[in-house]
């Protein structure tokens, strides 16, 4: 028979050892801030009834997986990890509120795949269910905002409030039908910029590629008004409320949406979170349908992490979880896509991961040698270091460090019989500490060359060994 | 509109929070012996081309998960960790060998689903890919002893090898192409008992629910030397493969099987696996067809964890990755079904997980002070311990302990008016700690008296925390 081809679907991808290593990193490290602000986790299924997944609208709807089943179902993989929750809320009477939760989980979309987007990715979501206050939203603006920072990341959260972005609409003359629309304009402010949106607002324009852009067609007093709005910021977050709340002075009803804003201004300042932290960003509106009430994201800052955007975005969805229970629950959230968020730590942040778990390699020189090389590594492994034997095909000792070197294994252990009858051992320094320090960039230097290597007595091997490995 | 039926497909399952946090727990620690030993991690994309996924034979085939994506594409959902393992040693040829991997994700099978046997279920593989040599099959027979006793489970480790299974049929003057069939029954013992088995490779019965089981029609000196070779056993694993030996000392080719035993009994003492840990049981087969040497499962002794039976179980398949490369690969592995696993260690592991994160809860008495109990959890969450403050409803202290209560929180800090004036705050150890000690059952008891309540100057907040918590 020929082989299979070994191909993978477009848009999905494999993660070899150090994509693992590094994005479980990401991930611990993260969960570690949830879980010091209290959120708990729960686990879902990937394949759900479709008449679930379809609560998204339309839009989302296209984009997701949806089959029969064998016993005749119409089912789906999950789009997103909102849905499932609002499905738990609904389906577990008894859960405690606040129901504070996060879920790490992939999730699949049929979306037009390309370089950083693709069809399978792992979301990682905190949520508050049943917490009206506008502590939960200050909360978890604050938790992405520690998170954020811990992986080494120069972020800044901006936030709104879906309520003020319906006041700007009666601000500007507008209807609440047209709310659609408008806001996922203004949601391209970072991509299109000012001058660009403004004419998406009005008649369009034809981009730099070449395509026709259709305008929404509104009146150039209306957009002035709207850009009067987006653009208002000042050096602090009470600084831009109080702009807003003089701006919408004659609007009715503005002062709820307001008033939330102002909440969260206070509760984040006793959190600790700065206005350079989190701003007051009025230009930002989310996507998504369901938001009611706050809005937030958090953007990268720094420019070597290229066009990252928003590595994490949520709001208030105090309607979505009804459509479940029948009756309303308040709920607001953030979501991240971890693997947009790896690309931007990867680039930028302060975590760094080998191919390899093994802290050190034992070698095997003499193959009739070789329970006293078994009980090498499992000396080793009863003092908690991380350690492979080496179990390929019979090589030369140079072929092995150079396995070695390819995991980025920090650590060889040679010995031959030589060594055994005098109970020593060679450790060899393979570099990854200790080149750094030297400069030494080229790791075959360190292989070849008999740097860092060092005979000793075999009692004195874990003690050498933590030492070069700085425990 | 009616809200949406929130229910979950038929073999699937939600995990709320304490199963979620336990299952990690067993995860993490399986994670922690298994990087021990060197094996570094992979991910693969849940669906992938069915062309892939038919690798398994047909029996396996049915239970796939297929259907025709957007664009058109036969696919399905991953059946197990083995064939994404294959094809990716076929797409990324210079991947290190030997690759030690392990993974750990979930898979779908369209089986008949009862109690504990799910149609979504984690599995947790290691494989060892590109080592021929024993020693690959003896250091994962160890890490699994070693992984499963970390959990508190009293397992025993059994290991086979199909080529002395392969002897045992010429032996009992049968052809290999029997091989499947009696290998099926032969894998039943635990399931049926000796008598059934024997009746099964013979005539057949009729089984306790009234079934007619078919029987394979075998000569009844068949069965008595099949019987005489499984039921072989003896005190040591060199005592029992010199019982096998002696049986087979007229078999052709007997001895490369045996020999490959040999090895692996001498790799596991130098490795410190006794022969109470790991023995050679002639009487497991295991299943799958592409078995090519050594097999090996873990079984969970103690009759408190129920039929847990085999809870990881493997081998060495020298021929399947093949299928993908078009040349030989040697690879030996083992997988965990973690659901069933958690179940055992549920029974009767040493593992607890509780259904919160937070060690603390900050209770808000006082609605005006709000920022006042902001900047207590802020002090706790600075100082490392995980702190939820209470979002919900505005609610008598009562009821915001109950809510501790429920989510097994162990602190509660209460402060009004008078403890912020006074720079103090209160404390209270809620008892899942002491409750132990103490011997009270009854949670409720803790909540509603004053125990182990005390007001202090808010400086010791961290120090007394930290002392309830025993840190």
């Amino acid at each position: 028979m020929p082989p299979v081809d070994p191909k993978l679907l477009k848009g999905f991808r494999d993660l070899l050892p150090a994509d693992v290593l590094f994005r479980d990193r990401v991930i611990a490290r993260i969960k570690e801030v949830y879980e010091r602000y209290g959120f708990t986790p729960i686990s879902t299924p990937a394949l759900e009834y479709k008449s679930i997944l379809l609560g998204y609208g339309d839009e989302a709807s296209k984009q997701i997986y949806t089959f029969q089943d064998p016993d005749g179902n119409e089912v789906g993989l999950r789009f997103d990890l909102t849905v499932p929750l609002s499905r738990v809320i609904a389906l577990y009477r008894d859960l405690p509120r606040p129901f504070k939760r996060y879920q790490i989980q992939p999730v699949w979309r049929y979306d037009k795949p390309d370089p950083g987007r693709f069809r399978e990715f792992v979301q990682f979501d905190i949520d508050a269910v049943g917490a009206k206050s506008m502590l939960a939203d200050a909360e978890i603006i604050a938790a992405m905002q520690e998170a954020l920072s811990t992986l080494g990341l120069p972020v800044k959260i901006r936030f709104s409030n879906r309520k003020v972005l319906n006041s700007m609409l009666i601000y500007a003359g507008l209807g609440l039908e047209i709310a659609k629309p408008v806001l996922r304009v203004i949601d391209k402010l970072d991509k299109i910029g000012l001058e660009n949106l403004k004419r998406e607002l009005g008649p369009g324009y034809t981009d730099k590629s070449g395509d026709e852009i259709e305008g929404l067609g509104l009146e150039n007093e209306q957009i002035l008004k709207i850009e009067s709005f987006i653009t208002l910021s000042a050096d602090t977050r009470a600084d831009t409320l109080d702009a807003v709340t003089d701006l919408f002075k004659d609007v009715d009803g503005a002062t709820e949406g307001i008033g939330e804003l102002r909440e969260i201004d206070t509760y984040l300042e006793s959190l600790g979170i700065s206005s350079e932290q989190a701003v007051v960003d009025l230009s930002i509106a989310r996507g998504l349908d369901y938001y009611t009430g706050p809005v937030y994201e958090a953007v990268v800052l720094d420019k070597k992490a290229g066009r990252v955007g928003s590595v994490m975005g949520g709001g208030r969805y105090d309607d979505l979880i009804g459509q479940f229970t029948g009756q309303p629950v308040p709920a607001t959230g953030a979501s991240i896509g971890i693997d947009r968020l790896v690309a931007a730590v990867q680039k930028m942040g302060k975590i760094s991961a080998r191919p390899s778990t093994a802290d050190v390699l034992v070698t095997v020189m003499d193959k009739d040698r070789i329970t006293d090389y078994i009980k090498l590594a499992k000396t080793l492994r009863d003092a908690g270091i991380n350690t492979e034997l080496y179990t390929g095909k019979p090589a030369a000792i140079g072929k092995q460090l150079k396995y070695a070197d390819r995991m980025v294994i920090p650590i060889a252990v040679i010995a031959g019989s030589d060594e055994f009858e005098s109970g020593q051992v060679s450790v060899k320094d393979l570099g990854v500490i200790k080149r750094e320090e030297t400069g030494i960039k080229d790791r075959q230097e360190w292989v070849e060359k008999k740097i860092g290597q060092e005979t000793i007595p075999t009692t004195e091997l874990i003690a050498k060994v933590k030492s070069i490995l700085g425990k």
